[in-house]
């Protein structure tokens, strides 16, 4: 598959491609392990500072957008990365090794959020506004009116992710919300996808600026995310991060965030094992099938997911032992995949043997396939081990970005449950029970419940539900904040903090927190839910 | 005023009372300097590890606990604190010099505040229940079903404060919306007012035995901040952070929260000058009632607000000077003042001396009593100063924490805005102006509204309304998490995080999420919000 001729490999700021200058790199193509064309050019600290005063510029006017009008940028997003058609397939496809059919469903998702977030910003009751009406007559004291609704915090800064080139990238979810919140939003472009990120880069500018919105709205830049990244977390004007990737690359964010003369959030989501309990009632009556779906999930994308199940406990016996034989079959037919970058797939190939290394556990099953080195070509292996060494060994729960997993023994229920004891924070923790199972692991659900973020039920984490009820987050490491979602539509409130008005006469309040509800809002009156306007306040 | 005869002076660690040892510490009596009976005796390390590891093991109980529950347990502490009657006042009294008057209103607001989130514990919707039910026809997938709910974080670490003995204490805001959302509670008693926290934390403790819960829900700690407090906020078990107090005690909680292994959120309330701006309308309809209520506002308590003005902007010309003329009549007349501590009037006296040596500051009037040293008392202050020196010298807009404040004058409403561009983070903002005036100021209600988290219109920002829609927070360095209030309901949210359940046969779910709505909690059902009951779901 060719490049796509037209992409010139520059930053884009508020609108304009930056000149060329400083360093250049090109994307490879993990399937043939070939650059691809046109070199892309790194940003400058001053591109950098520019993007973000710009960025800060624009922040009041975007702030005062109506609700309509950040919904039709939105939508306008969506559209443009649709009318971007095959080239943006194929270009993603070269740059990632991700299958086109793949490719296409994440572009409908992508588009899917956005409209999801569209929705969201023309309702507008996401602002949560509240209004406590005055009380001239109280005693000791009459009660102020005091109203507040959610505002946008200003510029954020993205960071484009590997394993997600269009739904975790330029215009993903993170955009997204922070787009529907009224922020301006800085890209720091993931360098395995520059040419993908620049397409629909491209897309996001032509929408601001047809929307009317200063150009400012959106830049994106290309570079390190060890110089740039930090610098663009560093700069006074940002006011939050959004970020999905590696834990080290996470928690350097988020400390230097912390470190800031004013700190700022960082909203990493980073790292889990997403561990998977199999219950004896359920391994006795359909084994199989859960092998089956597991080895569909560890090895969708090449598990390169953030939650691919890394880790599977089990009580030892008879059922175990046949749902064991039912995975090697699987396994073994599994075919290799192209991994997403030659860094991907050496960091997971050293995870890998590190673990298969470690004393007490052995390779399982493993891929028949031969993976082709050139290609990045990474195969399905699951290894055994048993709870004793799981508890002995804290670093047998760190994450292989990959299509590895874990099966850990345990010798009873106890043990099973000591294993879910000793687990670190958690996006996902899957159980597979009978409801006789379930009944009597009530002190299971409630260890899993107090270290993940989502719990699944006789299915598996991978494939992420984006609704208003899903929680893509989870205790530390799994995330830098478990009290935030980066999927879903509660995904905006990290991007919003309260102001409160007091005493302000209707006309000059947002139209969010005027007497008449001209947006037909659901808010909160008296502490009491309702669409109601208020009624006519008293004179004075 | 004696000491209260009843005190012992120990920690209380889940409802016991630890041994002495360590070294002890008296409080005194800042309006006659005299320590206060009896010894308080600080808490060991190994004590601080109790009280948060029996914290941590009450926390499974205490998160399942109902609403109904935890809204008893609130009342109950409430009821408590009233049945101590006038030995709490007295205490209070004698420890902070604070009058009589004050701190039963303040008991008032305390117990208010402990009944309003048990109200908010007992109806319940707080836990923003979301519902996606399964589309199993979707295509090209179906959906499985998702449901999500607010759950507690886990054991709270709560620092009492010294201007809020009882409202932000041992049973303040922080400790009632804590434990309304279901976290256990260790509370670092402040050192200036061990026996009232003492006398304070005996009725949590006996509420939270009457309601048969476990002892581990509340603990109660003397010692030092930077030891016992860095230690509190360092433990593994503690899960999240109250505070409110000075800048650099809040940034160094801050900064060992976040470079813990796993760091967690503080939210700290920490400093704010909570600037006026009179416009050239109101100070010519009512000036002489704008300076009677400002001088009102920075002498309450003898200045000693997170809430107090302590910046005040106007431009130069004849009904300026006429407010000045009136302010200082006022400040003239206005009495001395006993502060809360030695510390903070030492602290306070330097500021002051600081503020009053720089270069184009200069005295504008002062009480015209003399402060007693032996009462600790101060005198209020009112300073002048220009625009043009207070924007090169940002070091003029730092808090000097009682009865003073800085008057700017500025050229024009341009420089009066660009004063409030050069301000940082505030809790406050506030406005005082005619119709006219406010309409030509709408840049200068935008730059306040991007660095404040209340804008008052026409009034004044001490007293802060305990309500739904009070925000009582701020950008950096006002608080360190601008997204969350420490004052009304919406505080609650400091303490919860999402878990998502996926694919869970009613049964299981927590009674919040069920179909039949059984709690009557107003949900988001398929993005919409409503009461009803779900319709029954499909078989499978």
């Amino acid at each position: 598959m060719s490049p796509t001729p037209s992409l010139h490999g520059f930053s884009l700021v508020a609108g304009t491609t930056v000149a060329p200058g400083g360093r250049t790199f090109r994307a490879v193509n993990p399937a043939g392990g070939e650059p691809l064309a046109p070199d892309f050019h790194e940003a400058s600290p001053a591109e950098a500072d520019r993007a973000m005063r710009l960025a800060r510029e624009a922040q009041a006017t975007f702030a005062d957008a109506t609700g309509e009008t950040r919904a039709a940028l939105l939508e306008a997003i969506a559209a443009g990365i649709e009318e971007l058609g095959d080239a943006l397939i194929a270009r993603a496809n070269a740059e990632t090794g991700l299958p086109a059919a793949r490719l296409t469903g994440e572009r409908a998702r992508t588009c899917g959020q956005l409209r999801l977030f569209a929705q969201l910003a023309r309702e507008g009751s996401w602002v949560d506004a509240r209004l406590d009406p005055a009380l001239p007559e109280r005693r000791p004291l009459p009660r102020p009116d005091v109203r507040r609704l959610l505002r946008p915090v200003g510029p954020v800064v993205v960071f484009g992710s590997s394993n997600f080139p269009l739904a975790f990238s330029t215009a993903g979810g993170d955009t997204a919300s922070a787009l529907a919140a009224g922020c301006p939003v800085v890209v720091k472009a993931h360098r395995a996808h520059p040419g993908t990120a620049e397409l629909v880069g491209g897309a996001v500018a032509r929408a601001v600026a047809a929307r009317g919105l200063p150009a400012g709205v959106f830049s994106q830049l290309h570079g390190e995310g060890a110089t740039l990244g930090v610098a663009l977390v560093r700069h006074p004007a940002t006011a939050a991060v959004g970020f999905t990737g590696s834990q080290a690359a996470g928690r350097a964010l988020h400390d230097a965030a912390a470190a800031r003369p004013r700190p700022i959030p960082v909203f990493a989501e980073m790292s889990s094992l997403n561990p998977v309990f199999l219950l004896p009632g359920a391994l006795r009556e359909r084994g199989a099938e859960i092998a089956a779906g597991l080895l569909a999930s560890f090895t969708l994308g090449v598990g390169q997911f953030c939650t691919k199940p890394g880790l599977v406990f089990a009580v030892r016996g008879e059922a175990t032992e046949a749902f064991l034989t039912a995975l090697a079959t699987g396994v073994r037919a599994a075919p290799c995949g192209t991994m997403l970058t030659p860094g991907i797939r050496a960091a997971f190939l050293a995870n890998q043997a590190r673990l298969l290394a470690a004393a007490g556990v052995a390779e399982w099953a493993g891929g028949a396939g031969e993976p082709a080195p050139e290609r990045h070509e990474a195969r399905p292996v699951v290894a055994r081990t048993t709870a004793a060494r799981f508890l002995a060994h804290p670093e047998l729960a760190e994450e292989a970005f990959g299509p590895f997993t874990l099966v850990v023994e345990a010798g009873d229920g106890a043990e099973l449950a000591a294993c879910a004891a000793a687990l670190s924070g958690q996006l996902t923790a899957t159980l597979h029970g009978t409801p006789g199972d379930l009944a009597a692991a009530a002190s299971l659900r409630e260890l899993l419940a107090e270290r993940a973020g989502r719990l699944v039920l006789n299915g598996f984490p991978t494939g992420v539900e984006v609704c208003p009820a899903m929680h893509h987050g989870g205790p530390y490491p799994a995330t830098t904040d478990s009290r935030f979602t980066s999927v879903g539509t509660a995904a905006i409130l990290r991007f919003a903090r309260p102001v409160c008005y007091q005493g302000f006469p209707d006309a000059l309040l947002p139209p969010a927190l005027q007497d008449a509800n001209p947006q037909g809002l659901l808010r909160l009156v008296d502490g009491r839910p309702t669409r109601e306007p208020l009624a006519a306040r008293r004179a004075g």
